[in-house]
């Protein structure tokens, strides 16, 4: 079977772990031939899980073996930059999960790495590939709702992270939003020019105190004339929320959340339905085989990736222009920051 | 039947014609005595189709009447201030259609003989009468999505107004989204401290060559910490959308749009059910009699009206700064508008 | 005013009000003239609250009157066949409650008498005219499922009637199910030729003893080949329950139940709706107002009534069949009624 | 990894290459140790892209190996019966497909043989491990809707199978309505004691030509004093059609069909939602995984499996009272079925 495309992951964590799994089982065209992970122990659990023979401490091992042709990065976010400047130097197709980079010059450089290798780079922005959202964009692709004119987005956790996590996460905007501000340049398919953000913290005074906030809103113009808000919080009481919806000039195209079965109880008291699912393993389950088969066929087929370098960028752009915005009250044109 | 109370109806439109109608034979406790309007044959029509005796041109036939123990203003909108005033000093209770003017001033003078008098005044802020809304209204009282976070409006008609409405109609702010400002303050129970606005012309030119616009959103902080958004369209092609959510510390309340039937047809092609109620008197039918059922009761058993005289202020205070914030591209807070 | 129709009312019990209060002040093409009450007082005060001026104890008042032109037969059950004979005898057209009468006899005989004096005869089968059960009548008239193959409907109470009303009433069949039955052959436009009762009580003991049962599902085969269940029970703790499904060769159209309100409230514990409309009188409002309305411009127009007296007749022949299958545990043909 | 138990797969078919993929990566208490199919290449195919070192043609291979200790067997159903007293005698636990038989002596042949071994054997009536219907069982089980007093389940095909499968079929009350045969007693969690059935050809004339039919209804009467209907059609046009319902005297409990996103659109003409998924596959895919796992879970834990011989038995019982019921037209009590 020399079709099928040799595949090593570095970062045996739970992301780690489930591009694992499915790389080894579920994806046709791929085959997974190593797992690293400076957690020794964690690389060769996973392997052994997996029936995949090779587990190492170091990723060099990976980059400097010529049968790996890809990579898939899930080691934390803080080494993503300079594992993809040196996978692309070794010549291997790159699948990265975001961010690249919390600063701009670091996803920049490593961009410039990628391109100057001509290696694929893909960006886990998985939710663009959630069914839901992919059948929204195809709508607004085919037409269906004409002019886009209006875009909302609830996002919303179903428990905050620790606080030590909130405290290198680089804030709200970067950390959370960031999906939602892909999806925004994804669904409406245009570019955002000016943004407004507000903000507060609602519901732990310790996120405050790690300097960020834990519920916001942003509004965005696009440079086409469509507007739009997104709303976050880090606890929503009923599940992890998950909504958008698209309004334009021949109608509009929304979602409702997913739960774990399609059941209705009707009592004396109330007809209810389940909660959403809990949280983005469960809800996302399907997104991360869709990206993951999206980016094994463009390597097979030699096309773009469907989520690109720019497209890896542009969010983090957003997230500082939102931060710079809640922080001085006003305005700020993605312009602004460079 | 003496305990009923005696109303006269100034200004036979479509939506005066509906409040007679309700007070001559929907709401046990009013009887309708007379009814004003400039076009005699519109007052003469109305009365006749409903059994009134009383038909008038001038409406001081009606503010001269000691019989008469309540009036409710239907007249255009540069009437209602000065009408106010004169049935205040009349002695009459008063139920105004919104707004009571588009100048500041304007209001107060009116609230100042209102207070002056001692007459109850309510203004037609119908919405907080509609049983979806007034359901999510008890959800929050009742503490069931505990502290409110997050609160979205969506409120889009089903096709803009004439062009010479426009004109004269105060612009969208002030015309359109001012429903949707009291419904805000009325649903959160908080003043709005400060607002943003976004937005512009995407259904018709010719409504930017009035002066307006008619796609928009607006950003709100409120003085408790919660944070929330309108967003306007003039043109929705699905007809016309109302919908409300308010996010809390322990859930969500929110609603569905009301349709004509509750069928769904499922095809080769899709599962679909019918478009929502198309427009305002068929929405908000049951709120129009809901309201004036409460403005009467609150007129037998001499209780404060359930809208006030300030309720009829703010909302034209936030859209005035709504206009300004539009205008200038930042925050305004509403202590600016005086 | 001359193109009214002059209307008088005979039995001002619940309905018989609610038929009034329409007439008087909600019909543009009716007159009410005259309310009829064994019962004088009732009679009065129907009369006096819709400023109606005549009041009377003897129907024979009514229908002497050769200014009425059509009266609203509201009195009890045991009343009906012999009022629509006298009716068309005085040459009355006739809105008649269902049921006409228990007995086959009784109906065909008052069916006669209305054939021979050529006045029209509608019975309240009101459930044709609700927004709902009308909607997918029409879908299923347009074509738009095809041939029907197969009809579901749920038809559940929120509580027993009182057991002296049970006694009474011909039984669940009758009672209960005979508006089933009249559903059935509306919404498939075709006429049942056998069927198979089940049942037993589920519910109140009492029921038992009253030779009656509580819960109660029959299977129905149309002439032209769609099969159907009607299941009914006298207590649903959720409230009225009213759905139907017409299944066919293009697809299926179905109606959820209707309820007071959109809202949806999601806490930790569940997504929730608020409870269908709590019985007929709520549910059915509209089509108490539809099918007067429907019958007022018949007789304006001098067109067939949409529910005939076959229609009244059938039904009845349906419900006795299901009770002597119900006893004999076997199918019975409708022609084995006579 | 001596804890896990070793599987081999006999049919190499769409389901059986289902089971085995569940076996070999997704269920972690197992492992596929061979697969055996009369077409070798089938066997061949399907343990190479497993990564499964044995494919025979022959089964005895495979119930001659110590090493196994389970089998699931897919073959074609005439050779169930005699397979799993092959696999129960070899001293294996077995899985296996419904039915085991179409005939009542076969099944009782088998189940002696497993009896007399002592083996484990769980039936493949996936359904009741589809989280929708798994959902109602609990509710139902934890009394949320009390006593049950009535059943719906309505159960369409996309499409009918081939008219050459439909001949060998054993009919659509052994073949398609067993399932709901099953889910009847699951969800009620009680023996029905009667069921009539009605039915048709309304789809393909070539079905009644092949001595079947493809529309019916069957009404259930259980000890336990609870009614029921199930409906069964060969085609929906809309797709997959798995609903049920249960109605009890606290209330009811019920389930709307999968879709494969949860997507809105709302137009000028209608709001619409996707079609429900295609067909078994796609519709019941995780209640494939779910019953295997209980499976896995029982061969580990040395439980009884949660679906007997027993529960295999008697659907068969109702499936051939249907027929009879049908082809007498009369209620036909199960003890009549030997």
């Amino acid at each position: 079977m020399g079709e099928k495309v040799n595949f090593a992951v570095i970062g045996a964590g739970r992301i780690g772990r489930l591009h694992a799994e499915h790389l080894a089982h579920r994806i046709a065209g791929a085959q997974l031939v190593a797992i690293a992970d400076l957690r020794l122990k964690a690389a060769e659990e996973c392997a052994a899980s997996l029936g995949v023979s090779q587990a190492f401490q170091d990723h060099r091992r990976i980059l400097d073996d010529p049968d790996v042709q890809a990579v898939v990065i899930c080691s934390s976010t803080d080494t993503h930059a300079s594992l993809i400047a040196e996978a692309a130097a070794a010549g291997k197709h790159i699948f990265c999960e975001k961010p690249i980079a919390l600063e701009l010059k670091q996803i920049d450089d490593a961009l410039a790495e990628v391109a100057a290798a001509g290696v694929k780079l893909q960006v886990g922005f998985n939710r663009r590939f959630d069914p839901n959202f992919r059948r929204i964009w195809e709508l607004v692709q085919e037409g269906k709702i004409g002019e886009p004119h209006l875009l909302r987005i609830a996002s919303r956790d179903p428990a905050p992270p620790p606080i030590e996590y909130i405290k290198v996460s680089g804030g709200i905007f970067l950390d959370m939003m960031i999906h939602d501000f892909d999806m925004a340049r994804y669904l409406v398919d245009d570019e955002v020019q000016e943004l407004y953000a507000v903000g507060g913290v609602r519901i732990d005074p310790n996120i405050g105190k790690a300097g960020d906030i834990d519920t916001a809103i942003v509004t965005l113009k696009f440079a086409g004339g469509c507007f739009g808000t997104i709303d976050n919080s880090r606890q929503a009481a009923y599940g992890y929320d998950q909504r958008v919806e698209v309004f334009g000039s021949k109608g509009m195209a929304s979602t409702e959340n997913n739960t774990s079965n399609r059941s209705r109880l009707s009592t004396s008291e109330a007809v209810q339905e389940d909660l959403p699912l809990y949280f983005f393993m469960e809800r996302y389950i399907d997104s991360y085989l869709n990206e993951m088969n999206a980016f094994v066929e463009c390597t097979i087929k030699d096309t773009d990736p469907p989520v690109t370098g720019s497209d890896a960028r542009i969010p983090v752009v957003m997230g500082k222009a939102a931060r710079l915005s809640y922080e001085q009250n006003r305005p700020v044109a993605l312009s602004e920051i460079s």
